[in-house]
Formats: C-alpha cells, sequence, structure tokens
C-alpha cells in the first residue's frame, strides 16, 4: 500500500468496514462535520450520489461504506487534494464505485448530467473569505469561500438533481440565512434540519440539512445533537456514530 | 374597575408592576410565546413601538411595564378582541402610552407613518388555514393566516420599520424558511434567533427572532432556553422571565 502514500501523508483507519484515508496532518483533514454529514445522508439502493468539493473524499469512502451504491461522483477542484482522494479511492478499492474528478464545482454542468442525480452532498468552505488569503494555500480553499460561494453550491446541486431529489449539506448556523433563502431561491426546500450543539444549554456550531427539489414548504426541526455530555463525555449518540474506537482514542487525546 | 368587565371575562394578574390583563377564558388567551417574546425585545429609550395583530393587547402592557415609553401603537382586526384590549390598557391606566386601534394590517401603511417607528413586534398567527375555518371564530383568527399572511406581516414590519429599525417575532420553527426568506426579501435582516425546546435534548417548538432593517447579513444563534429541567420543573431561567408566582400556580396546575 505504501506506494499510494507521499511524503508528509499518512493513512487513517476510518473504524468503518475497514475504510482508510490517506491525509495531510499539514493540510485541512476531516472533521466531525464531514462524519456526521455522511450518517445523516439516506440513500436509496443505488442512489446516483455527486459530493460538491469532496476535499480528501471522506464523504463519498463513507458512504461507499454505508450502502451498496456504486455511483457516487465527486467533485474537487484542487490538484493535489484531488489526487490524494483517488489514492485514497485505490487504497479502498473502491474505483469501480466512486470517481474522482478535478475539476471546478463550477463547471459541474457541462461536465455531468443535468437532472442526473438523486443525491447531491457537500460540506463546502463555510466562511466568507475575509481579508487577504493565499489561494495558493490548501487549507484557505478548504475553509474559505475562495473558490465558490455558498449561493454556487446550492444553484449547482438543484441544477445536478433529478425532480424530487435530495440535497445533503453540513455547514454553520450563522449562515442560517443565506442558507434558507438560496435553497429557497434554486427550488431546494428545505425539509429536515438538525442542530448540532457542543453541549447541552450551548448554542450549536453546526447545523445538518435535507433538502428536496421542488418539493412544497414544511420544515421539521430534528431533536438537537449533542456532541459532548455535560460531564465532557461523547454523548451516546455520537459514540454510536462515531464508533467505539475512535472515540477511545478522542478521549485519550484530550485528557 | 367592574365596569370595564364583560361577561365570560375575568382579570388576570401580570405579575409585573402590578399590570393586568382581561381576556376571555372562552377566547384565544395569551401564551408563553407572548411572555417570552415582550421580554426577548429591547428598547432604547422612548422608542416608537407597533404591535402587529395585537390580539388582548398583552405585548404593549408587558413592554409597557418594562419600559417607559410612550408611543405603543398596537393593531387588532377583532373588532371585540380590540375593544377588550382598550379595556385592558384603561383598567392600568396606560391610556397615554398605548393606543389600540382596530384595523387591519394590511392598511396600516395607509394610517401609521412608514419609516415612523423604532420597533415592530408581532406574535402573528402560526398556522396556514388547513381546510374550513369558521372566519368569524375568534380562536382561529389567532391562530391562523385568516386575515393575514406571514408575508403580510414580514413586509408591513418593513415600511413601518425606519432604516435601522428593529422587529422582534415569535413564531414555530417549521415556518423557518418562509420566515427567512420573507425577511432578507423584504430588507428585514434576521441577526438574532433564539430557539425554545420543550426540554432538554428535545426539538425546538418556538423560536424568537431579531431582524434589522437594512442591516448586513450575519446571523446570531443564542443558546437554546429550555422551559422544564429534565425533573419536570421550570428552568431557572423561565423562572427569572415569568416571576415565581405565576409559577408556582403553574406547578399545582400540573401535579
Amino acid at each position: 500500500m505504501n506506494d499510494l502514500l507521499k511524503p508528509h501523508e499518512r493513512i487513517d483507519d476510518l473504524q468503518l468496514n475497514d475504510l482508510k484515508i490517506i491525509q495531510n496532518p499539514k493540510g485541512f483533514c476531516f472533521g466531525i462535520d464531514a462524519v456526521l454529514l455522511a450518517n445523516f445522508v439516506d440513500l436509496k439502493k443505488n442512489a446516483k450520489i455527486v459530493d460538491l468539493g469532496t476535499g480528501t473524499g471522506i464523504i463519498p469512502i463513507l458512504l461507499a461504506g454505508k450502502s451498496s451504491t456504486s455511483h457516487i461522483t465527486a467533485l474537487e477542484i484542487q490538484e493535489k487534494v484531488a489526487d490524494m482522494a483517488k489514492r485514497s479511492v485505490k487504497l479502498n478499492s473502491l474505483e469501480d464505485r466512486i470517481h474522482i474528478l478535478q475539476m471546478d464545482l463550477k463547471n459541474a454542468l457541462e461536465e455531468l448530467p443535468v437532472n442526473g442525480f438523486d443525491v447531491v452532498t457537500s460540506n463546502p468552505p463555510y466562511m466568507h473569505p475575509k481579508g487577504l488569503l493565499n489561494p495558493q494555500d490548501t487549507k484557505s480553499i478548504s475553509r474559505h469561500e475562495v473558490k465558490c460561494e455558498l449561493e454556487d453550491v446550492i444553484r449547482i446541486a438543484s441544477r445536478l438533481l433529478k425532480h424530487w431529489g435530495k440535497f445533503f449539506m453540513v455547514h454553520r448556523p450563522q449562515r442560517l440565512v443565506d442558507i434558507m433563502y438560496y435553497c429557497r431561491q434554486y427550488k431546494l426546500e428545505p425539509k429536515q434540519i438538525r442542530f448540532i450543539h457542543p453541549t447541552y444549554g450551548k448554542k450549536p456550531n453546526l447545523l445538518l440539512l435535507e433538502c428536496r427539489k421542488a418539493a412544497m414548504p414544511e420544515l421539521k426541526v430534528l431533536d438537537p445533537l449533542h456532541v459532548y455530555d455535560q460531564d465532557g463525555s461523547y454523548t451516546k449518540e455520537i459514540y454510536e456514530i462515531y464508533g467505539r474506537r475512535i472515540l477511545e482514542k478522542g478521549e485519550d487525546e484530550a485528557e
């Protein structure tokens, strides 16, 4: 396997069906957001999926692990990151099921079938670019809207989805108005939202959203998901999502 | 005081500066929503306020109780309810500070100064009218969008507010998309939102929203407000908002 790994990279075990991922600890590594999003997505059999801004490919790999679907396309603009994702797909022998395309998602409508997907997922950059960001910096591009804006993601997702298809996104509560406004504008009606709170009584710092293309308005706000119990340990639900070993590792690190 | 009271009506003590309110127990009585909204509103000195769809006048009376402002206008379409609100204002000797107008809020722009208010408040009907509602029924009109729609409330609120003025509303989380969409559309940028949860771990059933006219986008999601502790008693925060005596009465009733 070592021929897939470049200097400064490491292989992390995803604790799900023996899946692994290549990451560069000095670059942008996947976080709890991606894991929660992949867990939040519900898939029909053989759903055709596209992941917008896939980064290291964490979401496609987790979705492949939790389903039997063999039609996952994933877009990543950054050449080195897309290459890392491709090598992770190979590492897991998922080349038949996951296709990583190195491209700007703003060109997706020229390359991919419009109205062609059952599911679109995205864990887009959360932050508005403020001040001078290095447009070459991998972390900046993954975290800030340097290469695409939230509106682009929602607009493209809507065009790629079939009528009645589903869009799943993880984002920050501070962007709630933008999210709701653009989703409604581009006919991706928000149907379910779940706020993630670090702990009981504290404001949410993430949200999971499910939209349906061309659906009637009616939003279900789900029970909140709390990450930590009041005693500082992970909640039972997070334990179930993450798997026991990762958490034990996390707990060791926290001590 | 008894000459202000009609048959079937009763006077309830608001536990705030000796304020009282006339209600008809067979009609629509104020709920926790109105109390939470009045508590959520922050007022500059001598703010000019208008309350859209005031019902029994609970919000203006509570706002008069917590501030020294003497410019509160309140609109109520239902003749009998508006009359009850007027009598409550008289009962509290607030005629110099609160003006109840019996009128359709959709005509507000003809009767009230456009761009003339610092603050607009509203506890509008929450539900879309479904099936056949009795258009004469006081409870239906207070609970369902029979006489006005959410979009009307937001549009009118925006026109009545000065540049930079604030709009405060209590509503249901199911309507979050509509709320965000219309607020953005009518230039009432949502700045703060607080979700009210019946208890820890359960989904919210109310939301408090503060918008600012013509402000830049950036939403603060506040810490959640929980009504009941896990042992079934009111939380400390609800205790502080409601005042001790009302709660003790509520607890007796719950037993």
